[in-house]
């Protein structure tokens, strides 16, 4: 398994008036969470894009356990537990500050070739990123 | 089953650099087709709030079929197929105006009683709104 | 002077948890004034787009006089008050169903050749519509 | 003059279909610079509104230079350059990694007491905290 975390305040702008972060604002926390674990990996989402592969949402799950609130400083911790092949796999817990299980999720992304617009295999250079923590 | 039907133009706020509705957005969306749903059948969500009861998100989970474009004229469907007792179901069906299905989600939302903080049961009136669609 | 009135409800994802409209999103407000108030006068803000030019935002003031909350039914009232050369200004003024002006403001977009990423003058066809209206 | 200087990565959610940062998300960026700025002062926005006291935008108003593209690590840098009464600016200046500038900003926040929904004086907590910089 490959396990980044990352860090995020939450800002006004994501609350509700509820004064809770508003439910559709975890799809941000997610992404900035897995766009992170890939650089922690040396690869960049921004240069796949430009190599002429995009990555987007297939699927997408949340569970919202408890409310985060403003200005609570969360734990994204972002998993990925299998090797892409077509498809990626993001697994998402986010803490507060007082380790409090706020939020899990998971997205399913699908590699797609911008000029055929087809879904297309994983980069190598990724696979093989992957594969010491999942083998 | 409960069925009502929302029209929303997809704006330049809503896309993202693949030209793509972005999929945080959609939760929006469903947002805005539960809340004209419930108005539909008499019922307003901002009247719940100052009642004392509150009806936040559980669970989310949307597949994403095809993307929404910029200034596409969505339909969003949403159905009501059972009672709410404790909980509320809703399930999403997004289609734009050549009637191409692009997104599908659920949504389940639990009614809170602010004063205490817990669970508690849905209010008597929407009960008996629904009670003749869905018996 | 040109002017388009359009209705906007604000749904729970633009308060924040003071209960207003959060200060960032009265610029999606905008948006959808200034492209609706284009497409009364039989202009598709995506047609000029795929024609191949852009109009980004350059400008942009706001005054936030009193708060717009959860479920207010705003009417947005678009004034154009001058032909566009290679800038177009748009002012904006906000209420609320009793009429209470909520919100103010300016934006000024400029015309971009997408093929060059310089400035160009307004299309012909838009200056013409405007022309009755503002001579 | 308080300057403080915050890093911020544009994310995906941030852009439009144009690979910009859509001009109404500067307000974000702008609120965590200033909220930030607050902090490295000691002084917490959340605190604040606990103790009663709000701090709503009044005015706001944004150039927009060049645009910020995804991926882009911005320098928010805040400047404060008067100290607060009833009202309290900030300025804004968003450059790229290579120093480019690409947004100038300022926003006017007003103290409002919540019991009484009046404007206020800044705190003098605050206040104290600004002296060394603003005299």
């Amino acid at each position: 398994m490959f396990i980044h975390e990352e860090k995020i305040r939450v800002c006004y702008a994501d609350t509700d008036q509820m004064g809770y972060v508003y439910y559709g604002n975890y799809a941000r926390y997610y992404e900035i969470g897995r766009v992170e674990a890939l650089r922690s990996l040396g690869f960049s989402y921004k240069k796949l894009e430009e190599s002429g592969v995009m990555l987007p949402v297939y699927e997408h799950a949340s569970r919202y356990h408890q409310p985060a609130r403003y200005d609570d400083l969360l734990t994204i911790k972002v998993l990925i537990r299998s090797l892409p092949h077509v498809r990626m796999i993001f697994n998402y817990e986010i803490r507060n500050a007082e380790g409090v299980l706020l939020n899990t999720g998971e997205t399913t992304l699908v590699f797609i070739d911008k000029a055929t617009d087809k879904i297309c295999r994983a980069p190598a250079a990724l696979v093989q990123q992957l594969v010491p923590f999942l083998t």
